[in-house]
């Protein structure tokens, strides 16, 4: 988070009355922005006034729970509404890959474990969950051109958003040393469960077949790919990059506590909230979601627990600027 | 809605390239503030350039339905964000009695069919649905000071969003030549019903007796109470106020086609969305909503349909302004 910081810190900011505006891209229901946007907003409130009307907007699809999102926002208490007197919360209920907020009325951004979904699925993953795992040279293009098409998408409608001088910090999957996104066992244990509810007919094997999971990590190359080879591109730059790799936080806890059953539930958990929604949607629409979700989420958590390993978790934190007339 | 064009045509507007800002105070669904708001801005995007970008923000209860609020924005041919390239829309799932969107940030304003729900019930209204019918001279007047309490409330906050010399045009309820707030005909088909249903059953006579509608009409006089007696409160002044009777359309078209039937039907229609939902929340948790929702709307529709008759809508439009420095 210290680059959302940074990024809050060296943003130009408007003056009285004129709110600061924070854009919150791919929300979902707060979980992943209460702590950075509150940490943004103390480091902005250093800078100005304690009247400074502060407004974030949290985009997401329209589908998303934005109930569950204004519940957090007010009653979490380290969201920036309990903390900050002069701050405001708003949000918009459309896709990310169109304009969607005005043109530079955005001084600084942020995006969290959003842009690793693509924006459709290109074509069926016949032999795997995972088109990153696949061996069909096709799908793989095909995924890489959604990727890269996403990404320029993002970045280009972002440009017309931001103010000048504005910065966004996007956080999302990146990749190991071998191109792949990770979360190796996980991925496994989801496969085999799988496997196993369609031996059990809980679910058949063209429902199977159909599942695939639309997520990719990108490199840092994919990231820069918009802005080659002038490394500007619709008045912005990239101006910091960091690839790393997130802490498995539930593996870290099983080694202290040795409770490989938390373990493999905390993970299994993540799989129910995360994933299971996208692989029921393969589903006949007479079969039970819920049902599967619950086999899934079972299947996961006695894979993991029965031998836990440390999850890899690439990530990548890239800083976008747009250039100020002045520059 | 002549009232909100001309406001739309009098507020002053920021320039390029900060947003013009309305606000759309008790949104629900859309379904109430589409049209008003597509033309306000058409009105506006006369007086300033096609690129000059107009905010949206619905407001409602955290509750609130935004998914279909932002699906009737994206779908809905009369939508602005269909009609005006350069509108934007988001919203704020908060209770408007308080502060929710930044001080001196909203340069129109528009609020309809929401005011006349009370923010809280004050207390039980043992001999009627509606405190307005009620014998009780307590009941009279606790309804009748949470009313000026909400309203009060309101516009002060309001006071704080809106520009200097920004305008806000509240559509809600006013009442009849008796004090009384219309809807006769539904009222007493809603109590019949409900009265049915206990003898038939479906509900106790406790359910029947905790049931009542918060909702309150207000009087020329209730609405100039804040302002009282300056004209002026917290730098706003009520500058226009039309008391007028709704037209029954669905009367009219019974009228016409003399299809009772479908008069009965649509007014049912009309209860079940706006009113059975508080209804229903006097129901033991054991109790099936649905069921109950369904019955209610059938004796309403049976009963509309037997005798058909205009109902009486008192409404009330009120003008609210922001002094400007200059003044």
């Amino acid at each position: 988070m210290a680059l959302f910081d940074e990024a809050a810190a060296a943003v130009p900011i408007p003056r009285v009355p004129r709110p600061i505006v924070i854009a919150d891209y791919g929300a979902g229901t707060g979980y992943n922005s209460v702590l950075p946007l509150c940490s943004a907003i103390s480091v902005l409130r250093k800078r100005t006034q304690p009247e400074h009307s502060i407004l974030v907007t949290h985009t997401d699809a329209p589908d998303n729970d934005f109930t569950a999102l204004f519940r957090t926002l007010s009653h979490d208490p380290d969201s920036y509404l309990k903390r900050d007197d002069a701050s405001f919360a708003s949000a918009v209920g459309r896709s990310y890959y169109k304009q969607i907020l005005p043109s530079n009325s955005v001084n600084l951004a942020w995006s969290a474990w959003a842009l690793h979904w693509l924006a459709r699925v290109p074509m069926p993953v016949s032999d795997h969950l995972l088109a990153a795992y696949t061996r069909d040279p096709a799908v793989r293009a095909a995924y890489a051109r959604q990727a890269a098409f996403d990404w320029h998408e993002f970045v280009a409608f972002r440009g017309r958003e931001l103010c000048p001088g504005g910065r966004m910090v996007v956080m999302t999957m990146g990749v190991d040393e071998d191109g792949q996104l990770g979360f190796g066992p996980l991925v496994a244990a989801i496969s085999e469960t799988l496997e196993e509810l369609v031996a059990r007919d809980v679910i058949t094997a063209d429902e199977y077949a159909g599942m695939s999971i639309p997520i990719v990590g990108r490199t840092a190359k994919d990231f820069e790919s918009p802005f080659a080879p002038s490394g500007t591109f619709e008045k912005l730059s990239i101006t910091g990059m960091d690839l790393f790799d997130g802490e498995d936080r539930f593996f870290k806890q099983y080694r202290s506590d040795g409770k490989a059953d938390a373990f493999g539930a905390q993970w299994a958990a993540f799989v129910r909230a995360a994933l299971s929604p996208t692989l029921a949607g393969q589903l006949t629409p007479n079969r039970p979601a819920d049902a599967f979700s619950h086999a899934l989420e079972a299947g996961v958590a006695a894979r993991l627990a029965a031998a836990p390993a440390g999850v890899r978790i690439p990530l990548a934190l890239v800083v976008i600027e747009k250039k100020q007339p002045r520059d």
